[in-house]
């Protein structure tokens, strides 16, 4: 891994203290940073390196999964963190910052290796990447990239605005786009699962599922975030990014070589099969719900219009179900249907997979059930794969579907962040959200953003702690299917 | 289920006292006798009704699974129990035995269905078959059936001299020949477990699979039955029967109706297209072994010949290993290994099913070794069934087998022989062995005993303890593969 300076817009906020930190700290205990790195903090505010460095120590105390002490080192990983103040939108500020910066490598001896982290609010985007390129920050003679967080865009036309504006000082190949859900380790098992398992791979296909089913579902609501979340609903905060690259990853062929470039073209690839929806079948295949009042493992909580910031009128969606369908003649017939919403009854992102059940109509004959086999791959918050089969009880002689098994332990887990990172700072950039991906789930999710607009859709309430609207549950049945709940 | 007499020959043996009674009490407690049901126990002894009554509670209170108390019925069903003394020898006794019966039928208003199950030593059957005959026990309005234990025969001429005399009285449906490995309800299992599961038949065939492996190991040695087992071997008193059995129900294809007939000819088409060995290959594709001494589970124990009972120069086999291909076109290519033994490390009977794996040669190339997906069926001690897959380690970006698991409580598992006499009692033979399967297996046998009376093969020495010689690993090396151990 080459050295390099890690320079951390938003170094004083929320996302650098709960994930950066503790991630950077995880992977310097188990030897995954360069052995030159420098990391130089930007914020608004006046702080000293001592009080920036207090402050890392302190949210490693909070949030890292390694709780540090004097035997973990951390002296030794504090002392690489510079802070400087910036003001973001002032093009001096940049030129200072590029002193610092070339100071440091020149102390360090490290050549012009710049990883750019932007942990800012969207509307300073712009504004950085312009002074980012005009002050020099990107020229000099080592690699430059650039990490940037979501939200990426509102909808088409504002993400290919902004994905400009990042070309005219970053190529595609310099840019990390981090969706989170891509640093989970059964999301990126995914990748390989067919590939690594011929038993598995022999029943990947149309002719042995029946459907997929991918959920994710949180328990809080709106929480601090109402002005934000207001403008965004499920269908952007979830839906257009975390959930269509769950998607992707699920329904992907394996490539024969397993890279970034490899990987984002067959993303790419579902997408273009993606089977494109008018806004006049969105009422058909999308369900838009908002959660009122009900009781959340126990505890009473209010609806979403009576939440602080949010107004009575709000027809924001605070949950969504969708049938989608893959074209090809892979997926062929086979739908998929997503979900995801706050407040409801538990906290958990997983994916079903349902096997078609040839003994169905013979057993029902005989008025019997039988349940159909189920690959499930649990995300969050456990990570594991359990296989529903059907073995004969000897007791009773009946068919009964049992469940096989494995649960990774969590507690070992490196964290997603920790995986993404150690991937940008290595120049691979396979678990990251590339444009491509990106510009076509925002330009199949546009009909569903007019429909919701223009109100055509129905807005469904659901009690907080339930599954979703009945709506929800209907779009399956339609198919003869129904969701499997955990 | 039919009102019936239940005629048991051998009443005051080992196998009635560990296995019959406490099967028939916990058929009795789960409701799974005839509503009018009447044993009649035969033996030399001279015994009153409330001695064999006491003599089967005894049994109970040590063999039954759910231990006997007053809120468990047992007077109720020792009530039903009459003792008969007779030499099996002497035909006036059969006819006495008749007239027994038949006040007991009168008596209890119950038709003449007749159930005869013959404990007892092979050299007895003969007489006990004619006498029931000549004496009219068989005859009556009522059903006759024949339940027969192991051994069935000592090669392929001694067992069709024993079938056909068994046919001058029964004819062949009205024969139960028990295999209790059949009556494990994994084993029936075996059966199902494609049919009512797509996932597993969409890699049931020899496009995925690599090989069976078949295990049945013991870690006792001849214990007290040295005449018998110096006389028959491994050969004779577990692969011809247990194993070919095991390995009839694993390879046979479903059935479109899942019935006796129809199961038997299934297994009947599998040893027909089971690979014939001739006499001078036995010595490349079956392994005999003799333990020597050596430590199982600790315990220091003596060889084979040192044993009480065995002479010095025995040759007999207490351990086989086979390699058998089935050249039909499902199986065509995949070897089946099969091994059992006495004095081996672990009690354990499992089929491993390995599968064929495409990345071992690109792995290999890169100096990662990759396991290959195995589905573990696991017969006794425990039942379960167990998938090896490969996942990704996020600690360490490699792939790494891990283990997904069910696991049956053993605890309210029926014993084989409850399974097996519940199917006998309703007239099912599914689970039981039938002629042609028998004597297809000791046709496929015969060789084999003919190379060992011959010492055209080596008889390997093994530890006790270990798996078995090393010939027997070298068996799988020559094809590239190796035994699964647990």
């Amino acid at each position: 891994m080459d050295p390099m300076t890690f320079v951390l817009f938003g170094a004083t906020g929320d996302l650098a203290k709960r994930k950066i930190f503790p991630s950077l700290y995880n992977l310097f205990l188990d030897g995954k940073l360069p052995s030159s790195f420098s990391v130089i903090g930007l914020g608004r505010r006046e702080w000293s390196d001592y009080t920036f460095q207090t402050h890392i120590e302190q949210s490693l105390k909070t949030f890292s999964r390694r709780l540090p002490n004097e035997t973990f080192r951390m002296e030794e990983f504090l002392r690489v963190f510079r802070y400087c103040s910036l003001d973001i939108t002032e093009y001096e500020g940049y030129q200072k910052l590029l002193e610092t910066i070339q100071r440091r490598e020149k102390q360090l001896g490290i050549p012009e290796n710049r990883m750019f982290y932007l942990s800012v609010a969207p509307e300073f985007v712009d504004v950085i990447i312009s002074n980012i390129k005009e002050s020099g920050l990107k020229s000099g003679s080592g690699w430059k990239r650039l990490i940037i967080e979501k939200p990426f865009g509102h909808d088409l036309k504002s993400a290919q605005d902004l994905n400009e504006k990042l070309n005219r000082a970053f190529a595609e190949e310099e840019i990390y786009r981090i969706d989170h859900y891509l640093g989970k380790p059964m999301v990126q098992n995914l990748e390989v699962l067919g590939l690594v398992n011929p038993m598995i791979q022999a029943f990947w296909n149309n002719q042995y599922i029946a459907n997929v089913q991918i959920t994710a579902s949180e328990t809080v609501g709106v929480e601090e975030r109402a002005d934000y979340y207001d403008q965004v609903g499920a269908i952007r905060d979830m839906f257009q990014n975390h959930l269509l690259q769950l998607l992707m990853m699920t329904a992907m062929q394996l490539p024969e070589q397993i890279n970034a470039k490899e990987i984002g073209n067959e993303k790419r690839r579902i997408m273009e099969f993606l089977r494109p929806l008018r806004k006049e079948n969105v009422v058909t295949n999308v369900i838009r719900g908002q959660y009122i009042s009900g009781k959340v493992q126990g505890k009473p909580v209010v609806g979403y219009t009576q939440e602080p910031g949010i107004k009575d009128s709000s027809m924001n969606d605070t949950f969504i179900a969708a049938r989608l369908w893959i074209d090809d003649p892979f997926w062929n017939g086979v739908p998929f249907y997503i979900r995801t919403g706050k407040r409801m009854k538990e906290k958990l992102t997983r994916i079903v997979i349902e096997f078609k059940n040839p003994l169905k109509d013979l057993y029902t004959s005989q008025n019997k059930v039988t349940s159909p086999n189920l690959l499930v791959i649990q995300i969050n918050p456990n990570e594991g794969i359990s296989l529903q089969l059907n073995i004969k009880n000897p007791l009773t002689n009946q068919i009964e579907p049992v469940n096989i098994d494995f649960s990774a332990s969590s507690k070992h887990v490196p964290e997603a962040y920790e995986l993404l990172l150690f991937d940008a700072l290595r120049g691979d950039s396979t678990f990251f959200a590339h444009w491509k991906e990106v510009e076509l789930s925002w330009e199949w999710v546009q009909p569903i953003l007019q429909a919701f607009e223009e109100n055509i859709t129905p807005l469904y309430a659901y009690h907080s702690g339930s599954m979703g609207p009945d709506a929800s549950d209907q779009l399956l049945q339609e198919d003869g299917f129904k969701w499997w709940e955990s």
